[in-house]
C-alpha cells in the first residue's frame, strides 16, 4: 500500500538504559539444570517456609567465599532490598549518610524517603573524594553511615582505589560510622586487577565498620532476585527479626537454585561468557564513542555494567531535552539528572549490558543526532 | 551399654505447632516439571528483572481467576509482604485499625510496631463479632482498615458467615474504611461449602473497599514465596511503587514456576492431595482431643491448618506452664497469649497441617499430661 511504503521503516529501540544483561548472555540450560538439581537434592528444604537468614546451604557458601562465621550473613531477595532494610536501621529521619555524586538513583530515592540528612560527596575518577570526606567529619558531620559503590560504580563505572579504601576505612573507625560497601558488579571485571573488599581490609570476620552487600543479579541473573549482606553479626541480626517480621523468609526456590548453580559444573563458562560479551560490548561502545561524539568525555570502565558521558558544560546541554530527543530518534539513555540531587544536566549514563554488539554504533550515532537536534 | 538402656528411648518431637504443610504432601515433581516449563517456556521472562507488579502471565491468571483487570492485581514475595505493604500505607502511626480477637501473632506485631492503634473485636465460631465492630464505629472511632481471615481463621480456625460477611462490608462502607480480606487459607476446604469472598460481595473489579490478599504458601508450598493483593487501582498503584523502592520487582523465577503449576495437568490432584491429608489429620485430632482431653472446647475446621482449644476458665490454667511442660514431654504448640494483647492463659493453638496421622493420638497424649502436670 502507498499509504506504508511512504513512512520510514519502524526503528527498533536501541536501549543504553537497562541495567540488565541481555538474555542471549544468561546460561538459561544451567539455570534450569540447577532448579531440578534443588528439587532433587533438597525437596523440603526448598519448598518448606526455611527462616529469614536465608537458603542455608547458600548463606553457608556465602559465608565461606567471605571467610566469615555463618551469623554474619543475611541472604535477602536482592540486594536492593538488602539495602531497603539497612536503609530502615540506620537512614533514620535525620541521619546524616554519606553518598557519592553521582549514585545509584534508588539509593538516594531510598535514603530521602526515610528523611536521612543526605551529603553527597564528589566522586571522581579513582573513587570518592576522601578529603571531601574528611572535611564533613571534621567540620562535625555526624554520619551513621557511608554509602559506597567501590567497583564499576552505578553510574558512572569508576572503582575505587585502593589508597582511598583504606582511607575510608580509617575515617570510618576513627568517627565510629558504617561503612556500606554495597559491591553488585565486583565479579564483573573483565580488566585489570581486583582490589580488595573493605569488608577484607577491615578484618573480614573481625570488621567492625563495614556492611558488605551483593548479589546474584549480575552472575547468575536478575529475575532470581537473591542478594545478601555481610557484617558484625549484631547488625545482621537486627536485621533478621526485621525480614523476618517483613517476610518471614526469601525465597528458598531461587536461592536453592543459586546455590546449586554456584556450586555446578557450569558456573565458571557462564561468568567467563558474561564478562566476554561485556568488554566486546564496552570496546564498540567506547569506539562509537570517539567516532560520533568526539567532545564527550568519559572513561572506560574495567568492568560492570555502566559508562558515564559528560558533555561539555561551556555547551550549556539540557539533558531532559537529549533523553526526549533520543527517544524520538529510537535510543534509550537515563539523564545525569537521575543520579544527582542537583546538577547533571550534560552528563548521561550509558549501559551496555543489555545492548546488542551489532546495535552499539548505530545507537551512538542516534544519540549523536539528539544532541545536536537539542541544541537548536 | 547398661548406660543407655538405663534411659528412656529418646522421644521425637511432635508439633503441633508449625502452620505448614509436611513435605510428604507437596507435589515435589510437579514443581520441578513447573520449573523446568517455565524456564524452556520464557526464558526472558523468568531470567529479567521484570517489574513490581509480579510475573505478568501469574498475574493476568490471578486477574482472572478473581474477575477483574490486571491493574487491580499485584504478586509479592509471599502475602505477608503484601500485608507489609498494606500496613505501610492504611496502619501508620496513630491510625485506628480493627482486628479479630484472637488473630495472627505477626499480624499484631506488624500493626504495633507500626504505632497503628490497634482494636481487637471478639472473634465468634462464625467469624468477628461484628456488631461490636458496629458499636466501635457508633463510639466514634474511625478506622482506615479492619483485618479478618475470613476462611479458617489463624489461629482459630473459624469461618466468617454470609451474613456477617455482608454486614462487614456495610459498615466499610458506611463509614469508608478498608476493608482487608487476608485469605490464604481459603482454597484449602475440606468439608462444607465456599462462601462468596467479601471481594466479590463488593462488586468485584467495582470495588471500592476491599483489598483482598491471598497466597500460593497452601496451595503449591511456602518456599515459593508467592502472595498478592487484588484491590481498588489507586491503592494497588502506592502498593506497586513502594515495592518498586523496596525490590524493584519479586521473585520472577518462583512466579514463574508457580504460574506453570497451576495451569498444568498436576495441579488438581496435588490440591486434592492437600485437602485430604488436612482432612484426615484434623478428623484425627478431633477424635484424639475427645479421648485424651474431654475438657477442652473446639471447633473442628472445615478447611485450613489450624484449631483453638480452650480449656475451662476456672481451672485457672497457665498456658505458657502448658506450653513448656508439653515441650518437655516432646509435642509443641502455640500459646494463645501470643494471639491477644491480653488474655489467652487457658487456650492454645494445635496446627494439624505438619504432624503425621501416626502421630496426633500420641502428640495429644502427651499434651494431656502436659496440662496435667502444669496444674500442680
Amino acid at each position: 500500500m502507498t499509504g506504508t511504503a511512504q513512512t520510514s521503516p519502524a526503528t527498533t529501540m536501541i536501549s543504553f538504559a537497562r541495567g540488565a544483561p541481555s538474555t542471549d548472555i544468561v546460561d538459561v540450560e544451567g539455570l534450569k539444570q540447577a532448579a531440578v538439581a534443588a528439587f532433587d537434592n533438597d525437596p523440603a528444604g526448598v519448598t518448606g517456609y526455611g527462616t529469614a537468614v536465608g537458603y542455608v546451604p547458600l548463606r553457608k557458601w556465602i559465608a565461606d567465599k567471605h571467610g566469615v562465621p555463618v551469623d554474619h550473613v543475611l541472604v535477602t531477595n536482592g540486594s536492593m532490598q538488602a539495602d531497603a532494610f539497612l536503609f530502615d536501621e540506620l537512614a533514620t529521619s535525620g541521619a546524616a549518610v554519606i553518598t557519592e555524586r553521582p549514585t545509584y538513583d534508588r539509593t538516594l530515592l531510598g535514603l530521602r524517603s526515610r528523611g536521612a540528612d543526605v551529603h553527597l560527596v564528589t566522586l571522581e575518577e579513582d573513587g570518592i573524594a576522601v578529603e571531601e570526606v574528611a572535611a564533613l567529619l571534621d567540620g562535625g558531620l555526624e554520619p551513621t553511615m557511608a554509602h559506597v559503590i567501590p567497583n564499576f560504580q552505578n553510574p558512572a563505572g569508576y572503582t575505587l582505589s585502593l589508597a582511598k579504601r583504606h582511607r575510608l576505612l580509617e575515617l570510618a573507625r576513627e568517627h565510629d560510622f558504617v561503612l556500606f560497601e554495597d559491591d553488585p558488579y565486583v565479579d564483573i571485571r573483565f580488566s585489570g586487577e581486583p582490589l580488595p573488599r573493605m569488608l577484607e581490609l577491615d578484618g573480614g570476620p573481625m570488621s567492625e565498620h563495614v556492611v558488605y552487600a551483593s548479589s546474584f543479579s549480575k552472575t547468575v541473573c536478575p529475575g532470581v532476585r537473591v542478594g545478601y549482606l555481610v557484617g558484625p553479626p549484631a547488625i545482621i541480626e537486627r536485621i533478621r527479626v526485621r525480614a523476618t517480621n517483613t517476610y518471614i523468609a526469601p525465597n528458598m526456590v531461587a536461592q536453592a537454585m543459586v546455590y546449586e548453580f554456584m556450586r555446578g559444573d557450569r558456573f565458571p563458562a557462564a561468568l567467563e561468557t558474561v564478562k566476554t560479551a561485556l568488554a566486546e560490548r564496552v570496546g564498540l561502545l567506547d569506539t562509537a564513542l570517539r567516532t560520533h561524539l568526539p567532545q564527550a568525555t568519559f572513561r572506560r570502565p574495567e568492568g560492570g555494567y555502566f559508562l558515564w558521558v559528560s558533555l561539555p558544560e561551556d555547551e550549556g546541554h539540557d539533558v531532559a531535552r537529549i533523553t526526549a530527543e533520543a527517544a524520538a530518534r529510537g535510543v534509550a539513555i537515563v539523564p545525569g539528572t537521575d543520579f544527582l540531587l542537583e546538577g547533571g544536566e550534560n552528563s548521561f549514563r550509558l549501559a551496555y549490558s543489555a545492548v546488542q554488539p551489532s546495535d552499539v554504533d548505530e545507537g551512538v550515532r542516534r544519540l549523536a543526532a539528539a544532541i545536536e537536534a537539542a541544541r537548536r
